[in-house]
């Protein structure tokens, strides 16, 4: 297969979902999800049978998830517009409002839909303030009782969503306390709880019993149906970017171009100045691998490899299921990775290809 | 017309064009347009009176150069693929080649074609690290001349790109005299020079004459061809990103929530951590902009307005052409922008509208 292509490996997909379906029958939460990290449906069916539904973040998320995912689909939305919340709720089982005001918005037409308001409790564990829910002045979520008090008749449930790739389970059990201390009376009024995803349960090492006992007491003590929102978690260390050396050089450092771009493919670890995840990353060569934009910084990170890299060579870059293929854009035209599965036989088959035809539709 | 989209408009697209025509006669350098910064084509007759081709970073924007834009097409990749050469030779006048290896890789199928190779000067005017192209181990172009002089024969130019969004004359005057002082005995070897884009030479007060002068100078003494590439200097301050106010809220800050996204429609905001242009940014109401994707710091920036936004206003982002319609992408499911063009005559006409069909055609 040509390469720059995604690969995403069911076999490597399965342990996350048996992880999250464990989850589920101990905790008895129910398991979303998160569009916005992960959208490539071909694999949907496959984690269907694990998970409840999706959630999102858009219309055109909420018409993917109702789409293509068995289940439930929750839709929500920093802001809706006026001329799709039809649309939105044609196709969606509840609806959650970013804030007071688009509920009163969309109260008329949305009477008889379940509905949900986001809640912002001001507290989070993300490291990077640009991704921080509860960043000063942030516009996700009402974050005062007293101006949900006066809305909480019109809706059923709440979602929260404060955590951040967060692999540490006292942490999340302290800000959920800290949630059921400042919004418990308002949380008792409803049916329904999301605690959003960014709860990092599917890694190694994670306390899963402990985190199912602590959703089942919330759930229990407040009488609601929990819900979990899973993107990364849901699909880490599943898939990744299999690109080919095009070119190597030596500038102080030695250098190898592959066929692929952090902006245009990985575009995270522009944003977040990160480095990619590459395995095997051991041996006596020391290589800066970079992207073939024209951007300078267009760096996947520095690696080592038994033997010196050379056109030609093929290289994996790991975790590259999340933020990824949602993200992908026509940066400098360079091609487009295709998107292929590896199935649990070990055949590999091409899902999605883009071509030269597609770049020119992108514009026009 | 339904918001968001960007409106390219061709009342201040010509000035630019006006003062590319002006320099090309005045200095007999040829100007092509960098498909990096802005490949919509739909304007590209128009601006083909003004310029003489276009210059591309992969296989795909040579395509779209000899196909859509009448003239001279160069070809130049940070590396090009095995299994790409033969397109790009077939749908190219010029290749340039990113580095010696390149060039040695690709001597036999180029036989022929009229071939020049990248050369870095190690000096540059970006104010960011990450688009240097001078920085610190730089993949970008061959830096010694000892190792250009071996491959000397097999190119007819070379192609410097150092400048970055540079507005000062004197700066580009002594990068230019330095580039001389060493490569001057390589350059004299040459028959065409292309000395890139990052020129801000369409700005209001830039010394056109004097540019005009230096460049014809530079070819007269070296008896080469020059060619310039220029993006942001032939498209700047023509279009604009129309949005529209989806909802408002104070949070410590008048914040209100807009139909866009920087990172999926405007991602150098985002990437350089810059904020929008808004005209008029005037009077006594300050206000957050904020877009609706997902993300906590997706802000195109705080500005003035005479009376407090409210749920449909209407917004113009300035300054919206260069590296944005060709980074945009589809995260979070926000809806692409559609692409406009208001004619001379004040006419607005849609040239490529996004649908969901789109969004989902864009994964698998």
């Amino acid at each position: 297969m040509q390469t720059p292509y995604y690969l995403i490996d069911k076999a490597r997909l399965r342990p996350n979902m048996e992880k999250i379906a464990w989850l589920r029958e101990e905790s008895g939460a129910k398991a979303l999800l998160a569009l916005k990290c992960f959208a490539t449906w071909s694999v949907f069916d496959f984690m269907s049978d694990y998970m409840d539904g999706t959630t999102s973040s858009s219309l055109f998320e909420v018409k993917l998830g109702r789409e293509k995912f068995p289940g439930e689909t929750h839709a929500y939305s920093v802001a809706w517009a006026d001329h799709e919340i039809d649309e939105v709720l044609a196709n969606s089982d509840k609806v959650i409002f970013n804030t007071a005001g688009q509920l009163r918005r969309f109260e008329g037409v949305s009477q008889g839909h379940v509905r949900g308001l986001r809640v912002n409790p001001g507290v989070s564990t993300s490291g990077f303030d640009l991704a921080d829910p509860a960043r000063p002045f942030s516009r996700l979520g009402e974050h005062a009782p007293e101006d949900i008090e006066p809305v909480a008749d019109l809706v059923t449930g709440f979602m929260f969503h404060n955590n951040c790739e967060n692999a540490d389970f006292e942490r999340f059990d302290a800000m959920l306390g800290m949630i059921e201390q400042r919004f418990g009376h308002l949380i008792r009024k409803m049916e329904w709880i999301s605690l959003g995803g960014g709860i990092h349960f599917t890694g190694e090492g994670y306390p899963l019993e402990r985190l199912a006992e602590r959703l089942k007491r919330f759930a229990g003590q407040n009488e609601v149906q929990v819900y979990l929102e899973p993107g990364e978690a849901a699909i880490t260390r599943s898939t990744t970017l299999e690109v080919t050396v095009l070119d190597t050089l030596f500038n102080g450092k030695n250098l190898a171009i592959v066929d692929s771009s952090i902006e245009a493919h990985m575009l995270d670890l522009l944003i977040y100045r990160e480095s990619a995840k590459m395995a095997p990353n051991d041996g006596p060569e020391e290589w800066m691998v970079c992207g073939k934009s024209c951007l300078a910084g267009d760096i996947f990170g520095e690696f080592r490899f038994p033997e010196a890299l050379k056109p030609g060579d093929r290289l994996s870059m790991q975790d590259a299921a999340g933020y990824t293929m949602v993200k992908k854009n026509w940066f400098n035209g360079v091609k487009m990775p295709a998107i292929a599965i590896r199935e649990e036989d070990g055949t590999e088959r091409l899902v999605r290809d883009f071509g030269y035809e597609d770049f020119a539709a992108a514009l026009s």
